[in-house]
């Protein structure tokens, strides 16, 4: 194929990341929106595996979403339902979800509704489970984070689903625009936008104040405004239909997903329909908190890395100085991180700038060429999960190689050898 | 006098200023709660000057807030009761106060009242005027600008004042020291700040809204969340507590304050007791807005820059990259012109850090011998005065040095000549 035609299907994927209009339309059970989910399916994050294949604290996970909507009354029958097809596993990515680290969603769960105005889109995200040590998210299920999510779905969710239908909605671009100028950079660092997406709720969850209990409109404004993080899921979800917005264009060689089961890094490339494409799982760089260290990780899946894959998250790190302890970098270090990955993308955001690169805009668009040409590849800000199921520090990976060579490959195979002229 | 023990004083006059604990405890009417404040009192911003001296918006605003307050019918018998000592006038500081450009504050007017908790000490500011062109801080005065106190006076800060007064005070160092991790610089930058404040603000507002009208609640909200300007009222009353309470410190030569009035700038000095030292106004280096430049450029007053006198504003660049356009320089000449500000001064912030300066603390405790020595003058980020009475840009200023010559000779006198011992 020659590569003019090439640029030009690359030029639309990025065109279409750019053009973008993430906003928040709706809290709802997942059963309620989220597209083929049954009562009896479990989504977890990362390309799709065989059941038997799920280890650690993904496999407890999953199983744990089976306790919690009562499909099985312990483990072991959780594991055969799911052997003998009773409780369907799928993939995030199937049905429009996008996970955090396990990214388990069952039906009666609350998820974000985030829907792309400008291309029509949707997305599904859970939520944030606050900063207790054990949570789904991080493959931890007890009586404990059984609870934390029923509050999440029954308190949080109806609370901010309330408001989120009388604002008709809540656009997600101006609070990511404006907080990539005050010191997020959208996955390992929401502090601004959580704060921005509060006082955009605010007035809404004042009128929703009227009609829901006292009790919990005040438990959720603890819960919006105590943590810094509740963004990231909206972040996540901004990013899965952002990136699903381009994703299926005509010999376009943009990557529209990076995600990790807990065996495998996997990424999707526009022109290449519905092809996975696997590496290895790359070495983690962290902090870890006290008393945790690198033996410690494990992995356990996770999709976060949406946000780089539309040039957020790490691709972003001279938008995020105040990271530098987490991602174990300078702040000249981090400058130099983003830079890196213009060499690696296609494009850069008209609408999401860099103050310290003089406002230029994001790299966005992964050019799996431009990965295999230049022999660098995308970095990743991220959290740790730890053995123990508990998030055990935050760090940064850069993506292993070999899947954007497979990917290439692949193109070559679909498309013909790449011709310069 | 021994450098010594001048150290030994300036070392005292920053643990003053970095142990401040800046809080909002009310709202009020100015005769409420500000010390010597009579119904007929006018205070204006800058050292202390004869009213035939001043001019252009400085002394309209002050003609403004006798109209505002009835005192006179118009202009003339304004001028001719601020002559016959009918109406009096008054330097802010000598009120406690501190003044934004013109900074005039009468009776009625609500002011923030801002308490330092670790000193004890209290300062008043009068409210954001919102984007309006035409505000009484920049000197104009009219049916809409009155209307317009009237509003913040009778539904901003009463709302405000009752959500403050359930809340039991809400501290701002925390705020500070989260927003320079969030772009501010907290004088020409106060978006995180502002939103930040409206976060702690959110759970007390929603129970003053059981006691107050719904729609002042709505109109407060829309007022609080619509501008990103509102913090740097209380971002000024905090850094005049903080000054104050490092002021009066036997041997010190710290600098307690820096401001203007219509026709001088002027400092205060720790050690230097009630003294005055004045000097030329510095040339504003500005980004005008559309259809405006450098000729229509009107010094009004001003005791912003008391932001800089405890380390923040221009002292404080390198934390506030969003605002390279208005302040004239590149992210790298940012982070120049605050490396250059630790040269005059006498100590670093523990807890107010600058993430791109590897959380090195802000200079503070601008040291007179310093800026005599190096010939370096302090940096000040300022918003422009044009001569319609309206704000016409932003921009940057060093402090002429004069003040400084003379503030160090009256050291001298008092003190003896140093002697490095």
């Amino acid at each position: 194929m020659r590569t003019k035609l090439i640029d030009e299907a690359n030029a639309k994927a990025v065109e279409r990341i750019c053009s973008s209009e993430p906003t928040l339309v709706d809290v709802r059970r997942a059963i309620e929106v989220v597209p083929r989910m049954t009562p009896e399916t479990i989504v977890t994050s990362g390309p799709p595996m065989r059941w038997e294949d799920y280890t650690g604290g993904q496999r407890n996970a999953i199983v744990g979403g089976a306790l919690f909507e009562g499909l099985a009354a312990n483990a072991d029958e959780a594991d055969a339902k799911i052997r003998a097809g009773d409780i369907r596993l799928g993939t995030c990515h199937d049905h429009g979800c996008v996970g955090s680290i396990t990214g388990v969603t069952t039906a009666s769960m609350a998820v974000f509704v985030v829907e792309n105005r400008r291309h029509g889109n949707r997305a599904f995200c859970t939520l944030f489970e606050g900063e207790k040590r054990e949570r789904l998210t991080y493959g931890s299920y007890n009586e404990g984070v059984h609870k934390n999510l029923l509050f999440l779905r029954d308190v949080v969710g109806r609370v901010v689903g309330e408001a989120v239908r009388i604002s008709g909605g809540i656009p997600l671009r101006p609070i990511i625009r404006r907080a990539l100028h005050m010191g997020d950079e959208l996955h390992s660092r929401n502090t601004a936008a959580t704060f921005l997406f509060s006082r955009e709720l605010f007035p809404y969850l004042l009128k929703a104040a009227k009609r829901l209990p006292e009790e919990d409109i005040d438990d959720t404004l603890e819960y919006l405004t105590k943590n810094q993080y509740s963004f990231l899921r909206l972040s996540m979800a901004a990013a899965k239909v952002t990136a699903n917005a381009a994703h299926g264009i005509e010999g376009s060689s943009i990557v529209t997903y990076m995600g990790f089961n807990c065996r495998d890094f996997a990424i999707r490339v526009s022109g290449l329909g519905d092809a996975w494409f696997r590496g290895p799982l790359p070495k983690m760089k962290a902090k870890f908190f006290e008393g945790y260290g690198e033996r410690d990780v494990l992995y356990a899946g996770g999709e976060s890395s949406l946000a780089e894959t539309v040039g957020l998250g790490g691709f972003s790190s001279a938008a995020a100085f105040p990271l530098q302890d987490y991602v174990l970098a300078t702040p000249e270090e981090m400058v130099e991180r983003t830079l890196e990955m213009y060499s690696i993308t296609a494009g850069e955001h008209p609408d999401f700038r860099i103050p310290y690169l003089r406002y230029r805009g994001i790299p966005v668009g992964i050019d799996i060429h431009r990965v295999v040409k230049s022999g660098k590849t995308p970095v990743m800000d991220i959290g740790a999960a730890g053995k123990d199921g508990s998030q055990i520090g935050a760090g940064v990976l850069y993506a292993s190689g070999s899947c954007f060579q497979a990917a290439a490959d692949a193109f070559v195979e679909r498309y013909g050898p790449l011709e310069e002229v």
